[in-house]
């Protein structure tokens, strides 16, 4: 394979016998719906799907997007079409749709069912998606920017718990290995841009499953706390987030997780650099897979439809 | 104990011998700090704190109970607290603090690790929170409000598994009796108002979890369904919502859970109701905590100081 964009059949699809036989169906945390939207219409063209936590983060990429792909109109003007709810955010940019997920698995969980869902009614095709996020760096200067080989749980195992039905049921997290090449090689074609591609711990929560020592309970000591950072870093975990294991599970093969870290793990847990040094450490992600984005959409425009 | 309000020394504790040494505390989710803001001055009167998933509803709650406590000054011009961050949202009405917190267990439980730290920080003694969400009912009435007597996990035990340093630690989930009786007590005090107390099922994710067929992936059948959500009715379950465990199992000793069902389970798992209903349904839990504030305020306000 000379390289994973020439991929074809490779989208997302829905796994639900049920869903086809609805009469209707309501993206409910989206407020969009098959019966009050022309998902195809409005959506038929989306080839590539970043989403992040934060709202005002996944706006300012939208915009970013914008100018990179030199799209006709006011980049200042691009409006969320997900306003009727505050659950989520969601703006579209040519090709590009850019979403926010919230913090945590269950919040990203959500967004990726009906997402998933989107794109399925919208009849996308080929689409790849990224998420861009920031995230606790191990042994990493703050700035660097971490490409997801595999999310790895607690035990440092490439795997996701779901419950279904009252039953653990365990999937897979590896993500798409080219596109993660990709990435990388995209970073060398940017000034000073530190980049690596390594394991993503996926915890659910920021203080005790982290082990941070300023949450509201902290039960461990210090020298326990770096010996399970030692113990990760050996398992070549280098971030430390909380969304990329069902985004992983999810999406696997057309999928990219980047998120930069804003501090090093080993010499601390409270973030505190100062605010303009954080707004440029979370524009690393939004750079480099806008330089991705550029390279295909390029590709894109020259073949022929 | 002839109420659960004349309670004293039941203030929610930091346990987390490490804080105290701390130069600095930035909650970081919050865009607040021990040293940039003067906690006590800010917060140090706070009675009550109510949690709700949404930053709209919880920014109308801010509204309503300014008109209903009769406070000085417009109700429109609450102003976000939280307003450097998109992380979640906050508002402070007299004694009454009201604030977002996303979906999900993870992203209640960062909140609520800032949000103790907070209270610690600013000196706050004998405060009583609530959740105000919205839930899916298992044998209700859609707009029937479910007190939660114990948040329950997918076995339907009450009880809440936190992962610490790659260990799994189980915690209790049982709320507080006394508050929640006087919810009940409060209901039968409005019109129309039907409450019951039940268990609650939390999840990590809509779709699977909760035994929907309307998700993305969907590997049950119809009748896989109604056997669990049978199971969970025998159970005791009344509702199903996604943060409930976390929050009783850090605040249990002066909590309460409210949720309104906006749908009932057996019926269905699109959620079909018009928006004028849905908005009514949501300022139901409002309006019952509104309620129990009222009349706790009344007593503060003719206690001598």
């Amino acid at each position: 394979r000379h390289n994973s964009f020439s991929k074809t059949d490779t989208t997302i699809q829905v796994k639900n016998p049920y869903l086809d036989t609805m009469e209707e169906d309501i993206l409910y945390h989206f407020s969009l719906g098959t019966k009050t939207h022309n998902l195809p219409e409005m959506f038929g063209d989306i080839k590539f799907v970043c989403v992040g936590g934060s709202s005002n983060r996944m706006k300012a990429f939208a915009q970013f997007i914008h100018q990179e792909l030199e799209m006709p109109g006011n980049p200042e003007e691009v409006s969320d079409i997900c306003e009727a709810t505050d659950r989520y955010c969601m703006y579209k940019v040519g090709p590009v749709l850019s979403m926010s997920h919230g913090m945590g698995v269950p919040s990203i969980s959500i967004m990726l069912h009906e997402l998933i869902k989107l794109l399925h009614h919208a009849q996308c095709r080929d689409v790849v998606l990224f998420r861009l996020g920031t995230s606790g760096g191990v042994g990493l200067a703050p700035g660097t920017v971490v490409v997801t080989d595999k999310a790895v749980d607690y035990s440092f195992l490439a795997q996701f718990e779901q419950v279904v039905l009252g039953k653990v049921v365990t999937r897979s997290t590896e993500l798409d290995e080219e596109v993660a090449n990709e990435l990388l090689q995209c970073s060398s074609e940017l000034q000073n841009f530190p980049t690596v591609i390594g394991n993503t711990l996926c915890t659910h929560d920021f203080y005790e499953g982290q082990g941070r020592l300023d949450g509201a309970l902290c039960s461990f000591s210090h020298e326990d706390k770096l010996e399970y950072l030692r113990k990760a870093y050996e398992a070549g975990v280098r971030n430390i987030e909380m969304e990329s294991s069902v985004f992983a599970a999810m999406c696997r093969i057309c999928a990219a997780v980047v998120c930069v870290a804003l501090l090093d793990r080993f010499e601390g847990d409270q973030i505190t650099s100062s605010h303009d040094v954080l707004v440029e450490y979370q524009q690393r992600p939004q750079v480099l897979v806008s330089h991705f984005i550029k390279k295909l959409y390029k590709t894109f425009n020259k073949s022929p439809h």
